[in-house]
């Protein structure tokens, strides 16, 4: 057993670790836009004459833009991704890599790789601290970025292991995400990346009018379900409407004198603000959006890091969206039946994938929708997504600023929400109230060439992604 | 998928489980002598009719002596057991169960879980704090034991797991031994145990003269090993000699002005005192041998639990053990190839097993043997050892209150220990030095009833232990 696991550089470790052609290297997307990992390991993949490698890379982003020309070449056949955007997803809308992108959510990924559907030959962990045994962490060091959720499946069930990192601990961690025993080798490199890249897109609070029109009925409807009382499990994401009905909840809660149990997920300040307050009793947190919630994780004991398994595996003996009162999502389509799109755009183009929405959709209580009518003079409700990222039946209501239309297999919180005098419609009705607007648009056209597959969480494929024609 | 995982009983969770005749079940030993939930689950067992099961249990102690009536009962065929105490050992040395006890070491059980060879059918966790997710702790609740870590293997790889409590956390917990994916039910019961029976054993620092002079030897060999220094990282057992040798230590510690790395095994309040003085950075705690270290586990961000795999198992990337610099091991017999026995007495009779003896011996740099040159008017050092836990060439030096013998294979640390006058003596003198004082004793009579096989940590079968004649 080789205890000394410091290797000179990247190449020296993947050569260690065996890699060879066709093989699956796993990588994860928790420095976000400021990540250097994926594309310096890329590099020195191309160095060693790699190809046919599939990239499990939990999401990409922007700054993964030079994938694009390793696709080109050949180094990467195949992508395994819960979230792409940026210059990649454009490429993959127009036919890159070789084989048809793997779109899974961040429950399905971690089920995938212990069921060994998604068997992964190499993880590489962007560890931000790391000890001299190859304990790893993420919340000390210059490039911290918090929970590393997303990879601690890798780096359970992967053949080999190799940390990255820019910080060694000359002092045994105590603060451990990834223990030793996991890890094969570590490699110092300048720098794993730029911890502000951490934030990407909007985190602080808007001032847009329709985002807090959307919230304000968003946080209405959580109050009429009856869902909101002491132990209140919350999720929600990062987008202008969902940051803004945070704060209508903490209003509610304040005046209700509740306390809460967990918030979930991607973890922002404001998630921070309302555990330091009481509101909580506690952040369990598989991603920090932003660098308060990176200081929290390191320095409140009540603000937990917990797995990709932990979080959203359906595979496991429980997941924590299960536990789930209410969690807020986003769209870019929703359809006649409350299927939603978070997929594509309405021309069909790459934008996004589910992260996390299908798996807090299918385990949360009250699952809401948060979308403006109308978005860039195209209608938010559509006959049929297309793409379909998240199944009606698991979509509780749709929330836009004009009106809520509740799914109607759920009678009970229709009645509560009518009781409760919130203006309700019908899906067909926001849909018309849509198009009054907007006037019918044109559909997109699709060619015939396969870009995605689209694996719900439990492993089935429920959608293909086709690119655009011309 | 269920998230309510409360159960009324425990026959309920077994039932519910699965369990039949012939599966394996697990537990761990945390609340040592205190433990409550081998004998309460044995019992729901017997209530069930189930037969024929191997009982794979970290440690037995005398608090387990219901297991004896359950092994002749045929309840219990088989035992899979690092280490055991009281009633029991001395049926196994009569004869019971039906199958040879496999006996294996504390890095040997997790090896023999995660490569499949030890298959756990149901794990029964003793668990001090459960919230109503199913996450576990150890640090919480009036049964609290501390680290749980010889379980964790045990929780992440079994087909079931059930938590049986006497704690239930209405808020989320945010220190997590076991994540509440990897259990599939929670029991309440009355009590989980004694945490007054954690304590068992002598964890007082002796006032005898004799083990005084062996922690003196011993301390004195360490500081002319030349591994004493700024990140130092130590083992040590719960004996007299060895818990006065940590004295001596950190004398040495403190005058030589150095800060060491960690501490490891079981902890007891003598490290806790070393880790809060600032002489060592961090405990890795796989086990709490006393109720300071509970304490400390759960207040002092510096005393960090970890997993029998992180601690000690072979088929990881690294233990823990493989980063000691020192150890001090006991023995109930050393032979003249420096084998060591802490298995049975010089009767046959057992009274023990490796426990993390042969690994933290395969681990550090320096395993020192500790033991009385005589002990009962019986020699320590024999001919050949009456069964052997640790192999001869994983073991550098012996050493007793009237001389210190090298392993010959280690010149370059006989003549440090030489230069540092120490009283060296080959095992040979010794083992003369011994006789002189008792005479040759009887060699104990074994029939040929075999009752335990005796597996070294990285799977091969080192031994076979059979019952004394008579």
């Amino acid at each position: 057993m080789r205890t000394d696991k410091f290797l000179p550089d990247i190449a020296t470790a993947l050569r260690e670790a065996g890699v060879r052609d066709g093989m699956t290297l796993s990588f994860h997307h928790h420095l976000r836009n400021g990540d250097a990992v994926v594309n310096m390991t890329l590099d020195a993949l191309a160095a060693l004459g790699v190809k046919d490698v599939t990239l499990a890379l939990s999401s990409v982003f922007p700054v993964h833009a030079p994938l694009i020309g390793h696709m080109q070449s050949g180094l990467v056949r195949a992508l395994d991704t819960n979230y792409v955007s940026g210059p990649v997803a454009t490429a993959i809308s127009q036919g890159l890599p070789a084989q048809p992108v793997m779109f899974r959510s961040h429950g399905g990924r971690p089920r995938a790789i212990g069921e060994g559907s998604l068997k992964i030959d190499i993880a590489c962990v962007a560890a931000p601290c790391v000890d001299t045994m190859g304990n790893i962490n993420g919340f000390q060091g210059p490039s911290a970025c918090g929970s590393l959720g997303y990879i601690l499946p890798d780096a359970e069930h992967a053949a080999r292991v190799i940390a990255m990192t820019d910080c060694v601990s000359k002092t045994p961690l105590t603060a451990v995400s990834i223990p030793h025993n996991r890890v094969d080798s570590v490699v110092l490199v300048d720098s794993i990346g730029d911890p502000a890249g951490i934030v990407s897109g909007s985190i602080n609070l808007t001032r847009d009018p329709v985002a807090h029109a959307i919230a304000r009925n968003a946080q209405a409807v959580i109050r009429a379900s009856g869902l909101l009382r002491d132990g209140f499990n919350y999720q929600t994401g990062a987008g202008g409407a969902s940051l803004a009905a945070s704060q209508y909840l903490r209003d509610d809660m304040r005046r209700m004198g509740l306390r809460g149990g967990f918030l979930l997920g991607g973890i922002t300040r404001h998630m921070v603000d309302m555990l330091q307050e009481g509101l909580f009793d506690a952040i369990y947190d598989v991603q920090c959006f932003d660098l308060s919630s990176v200081h929290s994780i390191a320095e409140n004991a009540a603000h937990h890091e917990i797995s990709a398994d932990s979080y959203a595996n359906p595979g496991q003996k429980s997941c924590c969206v299960d536990f789930l009162d209410a969690v807020l999502l986003g769209a870019s389509e929703v359809d006649l039946n409350f299927n939603v799109n978070v997929h594509t755009d309405s021309n069909g183009i790459l934008i996004g994938g589910s992260g996390g929405h299908n798996d807090a959709a299918a385990g949360a209580k009250l699952t809401i929708i948060v979308a403006p009518l109308v978005r860039a003079r195209l209608p938010i409700v559509v006959d049929r997504c297309t793409t379909i990222t998240t199944p009606g039946n698991t979509v509780d209501v749709l929330v836009t600023e004009r009106g809520i239309a509740v799914n109607p297999a759920r009678g009970e919180l229709r009645d509560r929400l009518k009781e409760a005098r919130l203006p309700l419609y019908s899906i067909e009705e926001l849909r018309a109230m849509a198009l009054s607007i907007t006037g019918t648009p044109l559909k997109p056209v699709l060619s015939d060439t396969l870009v995605g597959l689209v694996e719900y969480r439990d492993g089935s494929v429920i959608d293909s992604i086709y690119a655009p024609q011309g």
